[in-house]
């Protein structure tokens, strides 16, 4: 069995200023592909810690870790000092070289010589793409040993774990994975609620099925140990297919799968499209649909109607249905669907007005009222929740229950 | 000055199963103590690991932490291993015995040979009191060393700091010497750009600036290292001074500070509003200016026109402007920013045009490309760039753009 060593680098770590959350994707990614990780270590940004510490890990692990500090200022010691641990220097690798004053050129800045540093490779190693940095990866192999240098910043150091080390550490140890673990993806439905109905099934050692709670939704992992890829895989499509029976439709996805996703999916299923008006969650809604690729075939768009003059004005609620039932109301929400639906020329139209706080609350209509409404052509559906929680969470619990909402209706349509 | 290093003991934290944020809330109120971190450790629940770690603390550091590992079954060994790395030897403890036989016999449940592990103290030590579970803390005071034992539930951890740890320290530091730091938010200027200006101030020890890059900005961390922290925010403020001069406008806030809320604020002390029209960032720009608590004084609201026909129909885009240069166009953006502004009535107006990808890229307008323009009674400013990264952080990077054109034309008034 492989054994690794983790070095986080950096002072704000050492400080207490960020938490090391890298450094536990890290570990968990290892502990799936079988390989042990025995130390964690973190150093400051200091280069003759950092030699002693991974003189130190390269003693007793077969590959060392590095966790930031792969930056262009000169603080950002990773580069030099892992090389000088393998006792291998660095050279220009010309592609990066060339990628990196492309990248400069063509935003119109001139390429500084500290840029420059992050074209360097170790004689014996390689870059790792970084597609959302100018800092690459590193990796050397050398003495029988592994050293492999990441990015800090989360956004850099995920993708390059997923798409660059996993794939190198799975060749390198050959099939040694034997736990498979399947997420299933739930809304519309609290902890608890899921839980009540899946219990048998937690009590099993394996496969074992957990649920997680997430802002809005509950996510049920299922895993299990097996001999084989094989074997495992099929253990859990079973236990999964059990799980969905239980929960039905409010199953909505899995692994990576968001509830936008899901519902992008089955509106181009469906060849429909969708438009939205949205009052408190201020373009939350528009803004989670439009992350993902390909959503633009069936969002036509929307209207962001913080004012009752934008309502009437984008969204055509009339300006009497405000004066009666005030702009937090079913009757609003309900016109809102209807008029994104009628703005746009859209099969669906989304409508969300409430009071996402911190302030403007009242014993009638507390912070946290949000009113929710899915308009098609057979009319309309409206709903209100009060939810808890900080202004964020309100806004994104609400932006939540509408995608739901849309969901369970679209479903209701043949695919 | 006195050093510490920070022992975390936990198979689930090798396994990335659990983050630490303990040693991440230990080490910030070490560094306000003034107590130095050269190093942090994470060993799993295994006798001989932790046992040499804690030698190798010992070795370097005045203080040494454990977290975890404190409670009643075979798995915790932080008590037994941490008294025998200073050469101690454990004896009971009656009044926590005491405590314990009346803890169990309360709920109606006896009291097992294992939680009696838990009344067993070092001869030149005592426990820690926790009012939060079962197991009390570890103090060690042995041939001037220092070694503390802390259970790792946060829920129990965090008042063992702050009620038994901190006071104790502070008594055993004196005044010591407090650390304070600073964090400036830069907008619109590179971290290899930014540090070009300020190179000369990283080289000081005291105080240190240093810079870390986020998506979009850069933040410069001010810390300083004194007696007094009185003297300590003296001198932070001084060295703030300096670097706001040589960065200018760039700085636009403080700390907690997000670009929008700088935004809400300058146009709030300006009594002006402010729209926008979106299109490949698809709600963000609402949604992070209405994440503000109080933006709805400022923000009249958006359309997300995702459609040609919605670029002409709700911000008024000239039809014959898309087929001329394409929807994807400074003439675009600027016509996106003026209709915003006529279509709300606002004083400002946003344009928001691009690719996000990861599909729909072209040779002359690949993917990433985002044209930007603010429109105010002046006339209309449009920029563009190309960003780099997965749909995600292209249309971080744009609103983030976006947000400080804004922010720099709205300094320019008066406030």
């Amino acid at each position: 069995m492989l054994s690794a060593e983790v070095l986080s680098v950096g002072t704000e770590l050492l400080l207490g200023q960020i938490v090391d959350t890298d450094a536990a994707y890290l570990a968990k990614a290892l502990s799936e592909l079988g390989i042990a990780v025995y130390r964690r270590t973190t150093v400051g940004d200091n280069p003759e810690r950092l030699l002693t510490a991974l003189k130190h890990a390269l003693e007793e692990a077969d590959i060392v870790f590095t966790i930031g500090g792969l930056g262009p200022t000169m603080d950002d010691i990773t580069r030099d000092i892992l090389t000088d641990s393998f006792g291998d220097t660095l050279q220009i690798d010309e592609n990066i070289a060339k990628w990196l004053r492309e990248f400069f050129s063509s935003r119109g800045m001139a390429v500084l010589e500290s840029n420059m540093r992050q074209a360097m490779v170790p004689v014996h190693g390689r870059a790792l793409s970084n597609p959302n940095g100018t800092a690459p990866g590193l990796l050397i192999e050398k003495d029988g040993k592994i050293g492999i240098a990441l990015p800090g910043p989360p956004n850099e150091f995920i993708p390059m774990v997923d798409n660059e080390v996993v794939p190198y550490l799975r060749a390198k140890t050959g099939n040694v994975g034997t736990i498979r673990s399947l997420m299933l993806r739930v809304a519309g439905v609290g902890e608890s609620a899921a839980e009540d109905k899946i219990k048998d099934l937690m009590l099993d050692s394996n496969p074992t099925v957990a649920p997680y709670a997430k802002v809005g939704e509950v996510h049920l992992r299922v895993t299990a140990k097996c001999d084989t890829a094989e074997e495992a895989e099929r253990m859990i499509a079973e236990r999964a297919e059990l799980v969905r029976a239980r929960l039905g439709v409010a199953v909505y996805g899995e692994n990576d799968t968001t509830l936008e996703a899901a519902v992008v999916t089955e509106l181009t299923k469906r060849s429909r499209t969708l438009a939205t008006a949205e009052s408190c969650t201020g373009g939350l809604l528009g803004q989670r649909i439009t992350d993902v690729p390909g959503s633009s075939a069936v969002y036509l768009g929307g209207t962001i109607v913080y004012s009752n003059a934008a309502k009437t004005d984008l969204a055509y609620v009339p300006p009497e249905l405000i004066r009666e039932h005030g702009a937090v109301s079913g009757e609003v929400a309900a016109a809102l669907a209807q008029g994104a639906r009628r703005r746009f020329g859209a099969d669906y139209g989304i409508g969300i007005t409430g009071i996402a706080g911190p302030d403007g609350g009242s014993e009638e209509k507390p912070v946290g009222l949000v009113h929710i409404a899915v308009a098609d052509a057979s009319g309309v559906k409206a709903d209100y929740t009060t939810f808890i929680g900080s202004r964020q969470i309100v806004r994104h619990r609400a932006s939540q229950m509408a995608l739901n909402m849309l969901r369970l209706q679209v479903l209701k349509e043949k695919s």
